[in-house]
């Protein structure tokens, strides 16, 4: 049970959401911009820094909804994120991304932790400051993110159809609209 | 020395949101929402729990310019700022505040740290479902902002007075205009 009281039925962030319209907007324009707004990164592999980090953070919904979204984005490859979630310095991605998969999860355990060494080495792979600076942002909005989905108790669905359709709305139809389809009944018992 | 190039002279996460203007608009907004939008919650209390966390991820410049807008608000008392800092249980704040600050500490931690125990502390101490809501995503979204600016090593000054000046006008100008000040020589050099 939640911690706190939340609209039925609707699960993790979306139900905080729904609850409060107000943070719920920035939150969303936030995950908009950074994982859908123009971008030398593919959605697809901004996404999968999302998963790889809320996998780090244990943080059930959100590794489900957003590895739902870069599968999506990857013809349906839900292997590949997995791979990617279990060690994905041996994944099938690219050297860049790996290098950016590995700020990200020293982003993941504190910022200090990311070393110059770790910047180095995405360079080399080409990544370019715009793409570290996107990479070590949305490592930190995902602390803030599955904190927010677990410090509060909210409740994640485990049938993985209700994530790939999710996760195919979600890339189709953008983050800023991610309430809109919610039924109107469940949210007016919030 | 910042792992990316970033405007010279502006310190910590202004000279991130100078240089990245499309994520800083969600970014501000959300913490004017949490730290100054209406609330049963002061804002000197929000600034307390940004600042406890702050000081719990080790941020330099989070804990310092978040302490300066709490201690303003509190009519210049930095001692209850840092006493907060060392021990919050034993500060002479609020049974509710210190019930609140073990959450946000809980959620520092990860968000599954947080237990019944402490939501039903928080409740006997009166807090509502929203005060225990906007605790957690402040918690939540001080690991974000501190993770965005240590992950990318930016500066961070060590004059208290510069924390001062800076805690006045965030307190009363908000966090929306947060970088307006910044000579425009400053943001040209990005």
């Amino acid at each position: 049970m939640a911690h706190i009281r939340l609209p039925e039925g609707i699960p993790g962030i979306l139900g905080l959401m729904a609850s409060s319209p107000e943070t719920a907007k920035p939150l969303n324009a936030l995950a908009e911009v950074l994982l859908r707004g123009p971008n030398s990164l593919s959605a697809a592999d901004r996404e999968m820094i999302a998963t790889y980090v809320s996998s780090q953070n244990d943080c059930y919904f959100c590794q489900h909804a957003h590895g739902a979204v870069a599968a999506y984005r990857l013809n349906g490859d839900e292997l590949l994120v997995d791979s990617v979630k279990a060690n994905f310095e041996v994944a099938a991605v690219s050297e860049k991304l790996k290098a950016l998969l590995a700020i990200a999860g020293k982003v993941q355990r504190g910022g200090k932790q990311v070393t110059n060494e770790d910047i180095a080495r995405a360079r080399h792979q080409g990544a370019t400051d715009k793409e570290i600076h996107d990479t070590v942002l949305i490592a930190a909005a995902f602390c803030m993110y599955n904190r927010y989905v677990d410090g509060l108790a909210t409740w994640a669905p485990t049938d993985p159809d209700l994530y790939r359709e999710n996760g195919r709305r979600l890339a189709d139809e953008g983050y800023v609209q991610s309430t809109a389809h919610l039924p109107a009944a469940q949210k007016e018992c919030a």
